[in-house]
């Protein structure tokens, strides 16, 4: 029997594809990875799952594990391996109210999550603009952050168990419900994150949240980035901690959404060059109560801190939404980062996690080191600000390719010389240096 | 040269204890682990921590590493171990007040740190009855818990980076100060919480928070326990998740409380069974503002909320403490945990976790499970409800520990049958196995 009849045998011939059929897996959204698969199979439980890694063991095939395939920099890049999707595991989650945890199969679609959280007056925070095609699986596998990292965490904060199979078949249940599990060493941890090089994840336990009853959401235009994160130590405190997104876009990010996106608007009357979006949550019933005037108190809060600062010559400008459609545009200008960025015809895109306090140095220093290689480069950064990470993008003024690597390492000598870390942007070698870019020369050195 | 020679060569000669000034060091706060370790000794700086672990590597010398030795299941036992004390390693914590963080040596006071951090502040929260002895170096090592991890976590989402020496005298340097740090697999998780068993940590960058400007604190007297988690889901909503502690003590801690302690009172007009210890925080100005009368916004917030509950007839009773004094007279009924333990002459002490909707049926099954086995044994819990951790305790009717083994077995039947663990609590397996007790089975059987 080949190899492709023996994973018939398993799956069933309808789950194991080949050809144009497995060639939607080897590519990536962008377009920019372009692989061709051995095949593709879909197992449709843990068992199965099992079988196929016990498969691939012995026969010595290289798997690469997949799910949503939304991952940007590479990481599904699957030349000449059998593709593992867990798509197929997708039962519907199991939502514990009481105890406010979810148990997720691999192949749950994140916002397929959210509702049946929602449904249950609870949430799933983590969230993102692939949410309608990210699958669990990947969002544990790469410890997805997002745009409420500030509050929540990344998904390494908010799960609770995992199920793992092992390459050889066994599977390895670590699928915990508790707050604190102290029981031998931490496994969940080192699978999270992993890229799929230690296992195979096929379910996980995750923490919800009770749902914020209202949201106060505002774009806010800062004199400076350090003035952006004196803004968010001071929104904590006044709001008890209620930060669930804190967003910066600078100048060219904005001009971007204007040329891209239909019916963008400016988000100020005159242009400014920091211009973060800030949410705070809440669900303190009085906070959240609508005033016979239509007014929210949360809302009233949020432009007295804003009025505040303004007085104080910290922020520039700033627009209140004043109902949800106003939100969403808000939403909407800033979940287009992944479109905006294929308009450019070409991008060296890094994903950077830095120390608070060194993001405004680093945007400083990046640029000029990377002129040093083309002196007509420029950049294009999206971040999450209030949890240190950047999407920071270099624009080459040459569109073949030819500085990419030099680019790649002029960023990571800067991020480097900041304490900061890749979190994801390689896409050059395999398996979990990926995830690492050159950082694995870093991850060696860890080591002394 | 013989082994204490030599370590005396790397850490000078005062700093190797052997014989009588050696025995502290291998005797717990309790007096119930009492061993003998063959020497003790206190390096100075990572650099001898790392000299001292070559040569032990060399010389097959078992180590025990130790911090502030206030470990009550007989972490610290050491009979005829070197016992590694980084009580020297405890340099100023260095704060970055911008990131909110705090770089600190593994012999720095737990309390010591809390100091430190006020000096900026900010807080760090983790704190328990033994912060004055325990120090971060075994706070790390055991993944500690205490009274505030319903609002801020364990040790482990406390902890951004750790240094930690490898066996072999190696540094493994992972002194990250990044909210997200994807690069290579996570070993930071992999050493919290491994009892010193992969490495000894000689530092950690840890996060701060915000001071809270005030805070608002009761007993109040539950119908049920299932009543009581209620409450803990209502104030999370209506505060916020506001919450920083929510403390539970039956009737017995009460009763013991008042005997042991001086100057204790009841803390209710009538006793009641389910007592709960309730604290609320904020950093809001507008909520901490003590008003003409006296008044703080946020007392009133809380006593609010109970009113509301106790028209429901779930809330029995309450006490909001209307002052500091009464707020740390609450706070001492809950902190003399330990002192009230002492107070039994025998008792088989656990430390479970159990996922939060579990407690009330644990509670329920675990006493009569082990009357099958000790008809007269009584039982003693005090328990952080918030996060499902309990210190739960047999109080047997024989006092000579003929029951102890069977005892514990039939409590971790409960425990694991609702899919809990032993957070710590096994003190007669060595080394890690020591913080699982019998649960190193189910460790076993996890990979099936």
């Amino acid at each position: 029997m080949t190899l492709i009849d023996r994973l018939a045998a398993i799956c069933g011939a309808p789950h194991v594809l080949t050809g144009a059929e497995a060639a939607p897996y080897g590519r990536d959204w962008m377009g920019k990875y372009v692989t061709q698969p051995m095949a593709v199979v879909r197992p449709g439980s843990v068992a199965e799952v099992a079988a196929v890694l016990r498969l691939a063991s012995e026969t010595g095939t290289p798997v690469v594990p997949m799910s949503g395939n939304t991952n940007l920099p590479g990481g599904g890049k699957a030349q000449g391996a059998l593709v593992l999707s867990v798509a197929r595991l997708n039962a519907a989650p199991v939502i514990n109210r009481a105890a406010r945890t979810a148990t997720v199969q691999a192949g749950v679609v994140l916002s397929h999550l959210h509702d049946a959280a929602a449904a249950h007056d609870l949430i799933f925070p983590l969230t993102f603009g692939a949410r309608g095609s990210a699958m669990i699986g990947g969002v544990l596998s790469t410890n997805a952050g997002g745009s409420n990292v500030v509050r929540y965490g990344n998904t390494r904060d908010l799960c609770l168990g995992v199920e793992v199979v092992l390459a050889d078949g066994r599977v390895m249940n670590l699928m915990s419900a508790l707050h604190k599990d102290n029981t031998g060493y931490n496994l969940r941890n080192l699978v999270i994150g992993a890229e799929g090089t230690l296992g195979v994840i096929t379910g996980a336990v995750l923490k919800l949240f009770p749902r914020p009853r209202a949201y106060a959401t505002a774009m806010v235009a800062m004199a400076s980035l350090d003035a952006a994160l004196d803004l968010l130590n001071r929104l904590q405190a006044e709001t008890g901690g209620a930060v669930e997104a804190f967003e910066y876009m600078p100048r060219l990010y904005v001009e971007t959404h204007l040329k891209v996106a239909p019916n963008a608007r400016e988000p100020f009357s005159v242009p400014h060059d920091v211009n973060i979006l800030v949410e705070v949550a809440t669900t303190r019933p009085d906070l959240a109560a609508v005033g016979p005037d239509g007014s929210v108190p949360l809302v009233a809060q949020l432009e007295g801190v804003l009025a505040g600062l303004m007085d104080e010559g910290a922020v520039l400008d700033a627009v209140v939404a004043q109902n949800e459609g106003q939100r969403r545009e808000m939403w909407s200008r800033r979940e287009m980062a992944a479109e905006l960025m294929r308009h450019f015809p070409a991008e060296v895109d890094t994903d950077i996690c830095l120390p608070l306090d060194r993001v405004t140095e680093f945007l400083a220093r990046v640029l000029p080191h990377v002129r040093r290689i083309d002196p007509n480069a420029r950049d294009f950064t999206v971040a999450h600000l209030g949890d240190g990470n950047l999407h920071y993008t270099v624009l080459p003024s040459h569109h073949d390719g030819r500085d990419e690597d030099a680019i790649r390492a002029a960023v990571e000598d800067i991020v480097q010389d900041l304490g900061g870390s890749f979190s994801c942007g390689g896409g050059r070698t395999p398996w979990l240096w990926m995830s690492c870019g050159r950082s694995s020369a870093r991850w060696t050195r860890a080591i002394s």
